[in-house]
């Protein structure tokens, strides 16, 4: 019943630090977070089990408070061609992989041509000659283009579209390589031949993958009814290895993700069925809906109020229209739903926070914003004002080094600004926006504490006061991120009567230098109490 | 934090009686039952606080395991005219509540023309002398007819119906007094002005007055989609007093209770979002659907498969044909929904487990027969091969004393045979069906256990081998229920790790007579350790 921790470096919480050296817990929650003499007092009256930590470090679990946990499902059961050097070892890594392949589609990731002997792209004949009896599908390592067999061109109906964005050879005929939006159609097609049952093999493998990194809870962004559905089917009667929060697609997932908006198909079946915010059992919830409001700065489709610095002509585009988006937040707000809107764009959050401030009732929704990456002064503060939390991604500074390209000298100061965000008041909660980023914490902390000073990341200079400090950002992804799902009363530190979710670690990183932040590695990983996740081989 | 209960007299399960002295329970839960000693010393270790239970009496606390709490907070909301001897004090009594009510319908149960003064009934015009202005509706202690306002037959339509059921005068007009099923259509139309906050008032009176009565959890059942968008209202964000469990309509409530079903549209819908048995939290959760399959013994409608004893012409009818019955438990039992059956006669019952028996899957399924009141012996024997569980009503020997009239000599020997259905091995839960039968716990105790021996009951001798035990009783209505709901891990008995949900009973019942069975009174009630009710003015 009982499980006592003792001799451990403990950390309690992040803001202010707050340490302890052993915990009681009993029934998936802590019951006494405080000195070994009470603990192992406690523990001996009742005679329950004793772990001894060795002096090693504790942690409360990360929270991850935005990540796609199909897409990370999906991406763990891909074949995975990252770091090869030709075509030919493509080939023969499809044909191994295809040996023992029993699915629908075959469907691999991480390709990058620059790198290939060949030194060109890969091509439908390429992929026929291996398997020709059922589509294929090959991502480049960027996601934003594929290589697709005649069989999966034949499948998406790709073969007969005479539009860029299906590359066709010298003659017109479709190469198999698909970009963007084509990429998306073929995605889709191949997304709607998976069971429920295969989304729950993903689910399976993407939180025990969560469990292995250290993340005890996700804010899963983006479910449509299949995953939703699935997600139901595995917490039937059984308890997951990681907390999971939902965040539902408000309609059905349309075939060009960046569409428009077109209907509120499942607001409306959920708002008939009366569920609201919270509603679910501790390992998985339903939190609201997710509103994707724009796009990015890689693709130029984020929505800026001034044009992009490197191209005049663009200034990005919103995939919804304000009364849309009125609509859909309104009727959440009422049905008792949180609402969680993609804003990258300024102009975009222009949009967001006036519909915010319209609706009114901030206070208990906390609808959020997720990303914020490009914002304007004035919008801080009203994000501060209007009391609205944001979601921000710390390793989007890493990956999207060419920023400042986009947004010029100017308007740079004012992407991702953390530390200017937490001195306003405004509520932050990390995110990954895995499999974008990856989900590995150490990653994003590294991102936030140093901004990229390490790896010649344009900006740095530009931005280094943006830096978050150690504590500023662990307090952001544990407290913070519970706090913008609703939830810092359960999770989020080792405080008492608090949900048992914590990590172990193999060093402390409050001794480390910045730069070995990226190395540290979680050793176990407790859920409710219960080790969800070993490292094996320990020393 | 932690709480120490000690120096009790604490029954932790009833099959065999297991008593502790203490209780440790900390965040809802019980997390050791044993000696004072124990938890004295974690107490202090811990500084917690520590309850003196000064040797009284502590139980499990009851679970009704089917009951209307729509309907019980319709009765505690309503003018309470029972007990009146006048159609003068019933109009007195109309006048004063009218002055201070805001609603829409004057609602008001319990009158008896039987002991009024005036020997009648009253008529709608005793009723608009006082209240012309809005309807106005009372029904008989019976509860199968009511007396109806002017403004209440036009609002029902039932002043334009011709038909036996609406009496009228010498002239052929209208009373006012409507009976059976055209009582179940007024009450549906004034059920139809009522907002979801009016049932969230209903559901926080019957809540707090179950706990009253050591209740701790309800299965709710026969919840409309109103009832349940009020609970999920209600429960957003904030615990109840007592858990919930809820088995929904199928399909809308129609306009007359006891027609066939019509549609599904309720279970199709649930199956669209996915939510499976148990979803919610715990205090609110959706276990399956509910059908209604027949009727009663009162009024000849329960299905029998020989004609009424003392009507040879009845023998009741389904409300539900089986291929409909095939279809609504199939498509709930792939849905991951529980299915609980009504059926009071044998005919319904071999109609529901030829079904049962067609689906299979039922040890997972759980799916219940509800009253199961006549039964035969050979269907003893297949809900136990089946392993059907049953959820029982024992005040209905009491309130039902007419019973033997209805099926004869024979048929009575196997009308309510817990005994027999224990020895074979079925599992079974106590319900009380309230507002049918009293809510109080102690009054279905001392039905199972008596069997109205001390009542004059006709049938005591016939049946008097199917008394139960004290024990099997209270086994029955704590984890019988709790295992009948799929809550057998988590509810119905003070086990270490099970919650809280305990009551202070102000004598041990085991140190009673059986006919002192009913003068017991519940002292507190705590629900996850925390205290939803005491007793007033406690000596």
């Amino acid at each position: 019943m009982f499980t006592g921790f003792v001799n451990g470096n403990i950390y309690v919480s992040f803001k202010p630090v707050k340490k302890v050296e052993a915990l009681l817990v009993a029934n998936e929650k802590i019951l006494y977070a405080g000195c070994n003499k009470i603990v192992e007092g406690v523990i001996r009256l009742v005679e329950c089990e004793l772990v001894d930590l060795k002096g090693r470090t504790v942690f409360p679990g990360f929270i991850d408070s935005h990540m796609h946990l199909d897409e990370l499902g999906m991406y763990l059961n891909m074949l995975d061609l990252r770091g090869i050097r030709s075509i030919r070892e493509l080939k023969c890594r499809l044909e191994e992989y295809s040996r023992s392949f029993r699915g629908k589609w075959i469907v691999g990731h991480g390709w990058d041509h620059e790198i290939f002997e060949e030194k060109r792209m890969p091509t439908r004949y390429d992929l026929d000659e291996i398997v020709s009896d059922k589509p294929v599908m090959l991502s480049r390592i960027c996601m934003h283009a594929a290589v697709l067999n005649t069989k999966a061109l034949e499948a998406t109906g790709l073969i007969g579209m005479k539009l860029p964005g299906v590359m066709v050879d010298e003659k017109g005929v479709p190469t198999g390589v698909v970009k963007e939006a084509f990429f998306s159609i073929a995605k889709e097609k191949f997304r709607a031949t998976l069971t429920v049952d295969d989304y729950g093999k993903y689910f399976e493998d993407a939180m025990n993958f969560a469990a292995s990194n250290g993340v005890t809870t996700v804010g899963f962004a983006l479910c449509d009814m299949k995953s939703w559905h699935a997600l139901t089917k595995l917490n039937y009667k059984r308890n997951f290895p990681v907390r999971v929060r939902v965040y539902l697609h408000p309609g059905e997932r349309r075939p060009n993700e960046g569409g428009m908006y077109e209907n509120k198909d499942v607001l409306d079946v959920v708002k008939k069925v009366g569920i609201k915010r919270g509603f679910g059992n501790e390992f998985l919830k339903l939190l609201g809906i997710k509103i994707v409001a724009d796009g990015g700065l890689g693709a130029r489709t984020a929505w800026l109020s001034k044009p992009y610095s490197d191209d005049p002509m663009a200034s990005g585009y919103p995939n919804i229209g304000e009364e849309m988006l009125e609509t859909l937040v309104k009727e959440a707000n009422e049905a008792g739903l949180q609402v969680s809107v993609h804003c990258i764009g300024d102009r975009t959050l222009d949009m967001a926070l006036k519909v915010f401030e319209d609706i009114g009732q901030l206070e208990d929704g906390r609808h959020r914003i997720e990303h914020a990456s490009v914002l304007r002064e004035e919008q801080v503060d009203k994000l501060s004002t209007l009391n609205v939390p944001v979601s921000v991604q710390p390793h989007f500074i890493i990956t999207d080094w060419w920023a400042k390209n986009r947004v010029g000298e100017d308007r740079i100061k004012y992407v991702w600004p953390f530390k200017t965000m937490i001195k306003k008041g405004i509520k932050i909660g990390v995110g990954t926006d895995c499999p974008v980023e990856p989900l590995n914490p150490w990653e994003t902390v590294y991102a936030a504490v140093t901004r990229g000073k390490y790896d010649g990341i344009p900006y740095y200079e530009d931005t280094k006061e943006e830096c978050l400090s150690l504590e500023e950002t662990l307090y952001a992804y544990t407290w913070g991120s519970a706090y913008i799902m609703h939830e810092e009363e359960n999770l989020g530190s080792l405080e008492e009567g608090k949900f048992a979710d914590f990590i172990v670690l193999d060093k402390d990183p409050f001794t480390l230098k910045e730069t070995q932040l990226r190395n540290i590695k979680v050793i176990e990983t407790y859920v409710g109490g219960k080790c969800v996740w070993k490292k094996e081989n320990l020393a």
